[in-house]
């Protein structure tokens, strides 16, 4: 039998004893996906997404995300709870909380929405004349957290600094193919985790170790399954700049859009930072 | 007395009664803010905010705030459940619930936090050569809405469009100034809701009738009270536009900046839309 890929391990949900909470999963951070202490944020915006798809009383796909990290996730077990607080004709809203012993670690809340057919339209300008992933070489890993080793990642610019220089640039915008390592057929639960995956913007803007964690982090799907079955585990680029760093708060903006120019995620965080 | 302002009334919060949940607030839609049907959803958003600011064990400032509108919100009573599920040294995580007869109206998560002065940058760019709000008229509110008229726009691009003409336009940016009418200081309750007080992209893009709802509005908030208090009631420069429609929503991302050229919130949201 083939072996599971580590991005489905990770996100591997059991349903807790029906005496429990009904509907409620455990899952568990998983090595693969460690950062440098605890997992990598990605990992956790999936499985509570996952929570959500898994739920029997689940209505369409995800339209929006938004997770918001309360506390460190320790590694081990995790408890999700996900409740349908209200589901309309085609909508339904989603409460998420991920608990471990010592309390609420992250919640989330999600719009699930069954999509029909309309006028559409990309307003956002992909980047143009961008290399093909084949023309450029992986970031390096060695030496990072498991996290990154498990996405190949291919910088156009504004890459992770070589080094820690204090040689502050004119701004922070990465420009990047990035798939998943091995190669995995994109799904919701791996475009959020893709959304967390821009490493912070003070980084690449200070070049300056600091200590940042983030807070909260939004996502909106444009992509449906068909699109991301059309994408499949080919590398998606992702467009990240900062827009405004004051008083220990930045935000993040950022964009994932298929090798033919659809705008299949855009995404936005809060992070923390200590200078 | 002096009159309160109607954005005041609007957010005006009472205590429920303490054998109900603890710390509930009922509030009220009003009808200054009233849209075609139901309430302006930037009020909403304000008055999910103002449950947790009133709250009595609420920590610091809200930094990141995500309302979902799960429901058209009737005329009428609102009972707010506003539950802080984790308290930190510095940060504090807030789950709130709106809710009707019919059942939850809208959700929310929000980040409070103690800030501290750290190093701190705009990298995104206001708009330059901008005419000052002086030299611009107001948008006329005649036949318009209650809510609108509680705000003076002056557009400096991408008003709202005279005519429903069908004449598709190149993009839906727009430029703005805006302020409270009557005039008010600001504060954070009025940046939740100037938040939501962008016309929807799809209007300015495809001066075109279509249903529109917001779904999902995320806003960061960049400035302090201090800040707030600076910017008092002059207007603000507001600057939106729409990344992506795909069958059935669009995305739109918004800034709103002081008038010397601090960000003071980002906001982004998802909007459902019939064509």
């Amino acid at each position: 039998m083939a072996r599971m890929h580590p991005f489905d391990e990770a996100i591997d949900l059991h349903a807790s004893a029906p005496q429990d909470t009904p509907h409620a999963f455990t899952g568990a951070t998983h090595p693969a996906y460690a950062n440098m202490v605890g997992p990598f944020g990605g990992t956790t915006a999936a499985q509570l997404l996952q929570s959500a798809l898994l739920h029997p009383d689940r209505l369409g796909d995800p339209v929006a995300l938004t997770v918001n990290f309360a506390a460190p996730v320790a590694d081990g077990e995790i408890r999700f709870v996900a409740r349908p607080v209200r589901t309309n004709r085609s909508t339904q809203h989603w409460i998420i909380e991920a608990h471990q012993a010592e309390g609420v670690v992250a919640t989330a809340t999600a719009v699930f929405a069954v999509r029909r057919e309309t006028w559409s339209d990309v307003e956002a300008e992909m980047p143009a004349d961008v290399p093909a992933p084949d023309a450029l070489t992986r970031m390096p890993v060695k030496g990072m957290p498991a996290w990154p080793q498990r996405y190949d990642m291919r910088f156009v610019e504004g890459a992770f600094p070589a080094a820690f220089d204090e040689q502050e640039q004119a701004h922070s915008r990465s420009t990047l193919w990035v798939r998943d390592e091995p190669e995995r057929v994109l799904d919701f639960a791996s475009l959020a985790a893709l959304s967390d995956s821009f490493f912070p913007r003070i980084y690449v803007r200070r070049r300056r170790r600091s200590m940042i964690g983030t807070v909260s982090l939004t996502t909106y799907f444009h992509a449906d399954s068909a699109l991301l079955v059309q994408v499949g585990t080919r590398h998606v680029l992702g467009v990240a700049k900062a827009l405004n760093y004051r008083h220990g708060y930045f935000d993040q903006t950022g964009e994932l859009w298929s090798p033919e120019g659809q705008l299949l995620a855009s995404t936005h965080q809060l992070v923390y930072y200590k200078d």
